[in-house]
């Protein structure tokens, strides 16, 4: 089948193994007769996908016993929604490190029902950078500090995640399973799958066993976490299709090295990119070097103008998705698990003859 | 492909034209070089899949200009919650008409939160009917009154629908385009997709304009209708794949003549099944005949034992999802618009072969 180079921001492109295995057990999964869509989701033959792409997640990115793991709908978003909802009780305040577009949608959810810690933000400064551990200004009595690992807008990631006293949440929505993280350093990880997990419509929640237990009595049973860990995550109908997708995903990810895996084919991708846009003025990063996504590379040229030609031209040659974000503007290479070294060196040669035709226009 | 009769209650049966188109444009759709799940949600082609599938359920079920329809995820337990959030207003009460376990999870939910008045309840009657018209008693102030369309574990159906002042909302899950209904007379209506219009993970919600203005102000964003009306469904990444096949649903709808069409099938679907329960004692309905479902036929047989051997052979006849829900037992055959005639046509006569082997059994 022909497939294009896919640099989407997310939903992104799927590992075309992925695809292909779904493809072939579409019109009758494993001889049932029907689709995985309309296996019922009490079945015994769901029960085994969802407990398999549970255990799948637990492996990749050992998740101790004392986590619960769910598979919710709603996106990151909801869980913006849900966390301050939950878990940082009536009266009390929360810290959130402001570090982009996705951490600040998280703050202004926190902030319309409840007392909010800004702990740092990076909004001054366009959003380049990653604070330090030392610029953080933590509440000392917080019920829990939010932060989100990987900005998908402006490019930066935590290359080291900060130490704090109260519980560490983190939005790993746009690097999670993208390389080997220390997952006991957080009391919560949360994800929305479409970047690099499956398909929009499923969010997968890591939470530390009894924080459920803090949210107040007349929260929504809908929206506790405890209502979906006591049913796991089968209080209501699922998203079946994305949890089989991404337990064919954890599969992918498992036969080719998994976390650590991926982190040494993520960071020679990225350096593929930074190399070309380093190497020259034609190019430009807008962002810190430390801060650097090893996802999300954001970068600009001398003018609006050629960043427009750069992006058309780009997509005649077959790579699509390159866009930077309209609130920033600029190009944009989306390079998540699914990428292939060869889409992002087709990118790099491409980024390399454009330069060689348009250098006069610097 | 082998397929086998899918009687399950949801998720169901999808069309097998929709099936196999799904499967056909699977790795590349319109060319684009990768599927619909690969696809920006902020992209022109997607779009135009959204356009086009609220343009078809206008269509099909004749939605008026003054209404909007929202593509949500979280299925119709979402709504249950976010229903009184936004819509019944502090210190104001609503009517629920509490007929099965559907219509009661909303009222829990609004219960939870602040005033319910229950306008008539069947639980002492086991939920095997649905109330008259005068029967209800409902608030004269009540900011709304809540209702279940179609039971899908008692099996049992509104025919007519209540004629009340206040806004009427509707769950729609288990019956909507199953059959023509004037939309004019709800203020509100919702639907779980995994039923009659597609995979689970999407719930399609439709609400006159206006309402959505009553939510109060510390309602969380992503919780409130009118953040979801401005972006158009897109305030955060929706559940692509099932609007896509949302889409090609309603348009296999739309060939086969729509709510009215789907109506005249549905109704002889079911007669089918009917008319084998009550023409022996080998059968029992435990429903009220006027309330009776055409999308979930329940139904007896003379022990549990015997109920489970029918359940048991039907599955090696290559019928599954016959099983009655945990909560009631018996035997539930699920006939959304997907289910074949040929489907039901041939469960009817596996029961009358069933019967004329067991009858000494009775």
């Amino acid at each position: 089948m022909t497939r294009i180079h896919n640099f989407n921001a997310g939903p992104a492109a799927l590992p075309v193994e992925v695809i292909e295995q779904a493809r072939a057990e579409l019109p009758s999964l494993n001889g049932l007769g029907m689709s995985v869509m309309e296996l019922s989701h009490r079945s015994r033959e769901f029960q085994a996908i969802i407990d398999s792409a549970e255990a799948g997640l637990r492996r990749l990115m050992k998740i101790p016993k004392d986590y619960d793991v769910l598979f919710l709908q709603g996106g990151a978003s909801l869980q913006f929604a849900m966390i301050p909802m939950n878990l940082r009780g009536p009266g009390k305040s929360a810290d959130y490190v402001d570090t982009g577009s996705w951490a600040n949608r998280a703050l202004k959810e926190a902030l319309l029902t409840g007392d909010v810690n800004i702990a740092w933000s990076g909004k001054a400064g366009n959003y380049t950078r990653i604070p330090k551990q030392d610029e953080l200004k933590l509440q000392s009595d917080a019920e829990y500090v939010h932060i989100c690992s990987n900005e998908t807008i402006g490019g930066i990631h935590w290359k080291e995640f900060p130490k704090v006293q109260a519980p560490l949440f983190v939005d790993m929505s746009s690097d999670i399973l993208s390389r080997e993280v220390d997952i006991t350093q957080f009391d919560m990880v949360y994800a929305g799958a479409q970047k690099n997990l499956g398909p929009s419509g499923l969010a997968i929640v890591i939470l530390k066993k009894g924080l459920a237990e803090r949210a107040p009595e007349n929260t929504p049973i809908f929206f506790r976490y405890s209502t979906h860990i006591k049913d796991g995550s089968l209080y209501n109908t699922p998203n079946t299709w994305a949890i089989y997708l991404l337990d064919l995903v954890c599969k992918w990810l498992e036969a080719r090295g998994g976390a650590s895996g991926m982190e040494k084919i993520n960071e020679k991708k990225a350096a593929v990119l930074y190399d070309v846009i380093d190497s020259s003025d034609f190019w430009h990063s807008p962002v810190e070097v430390e801060s650097r996504s090893i996802m999300n590379v954001v970068w600009r040229l001398g003018s609006e103008e050629l960043e427009t030609q750069f992006i058309s031209e780009a997509k005649k040659a077959g790579m699509v998705g390159l866009k930077g974000h309209r609130s920033v503007g600029g190009v944009r290479a989306s390079i998540y698990n699914a990428i292939t070294l060869e889409s992002v060196e087709a990118l790099a040669g491409f980024m390399k003859e454009f330069e060689r035709k348009n250098e006069g226009k610097l």
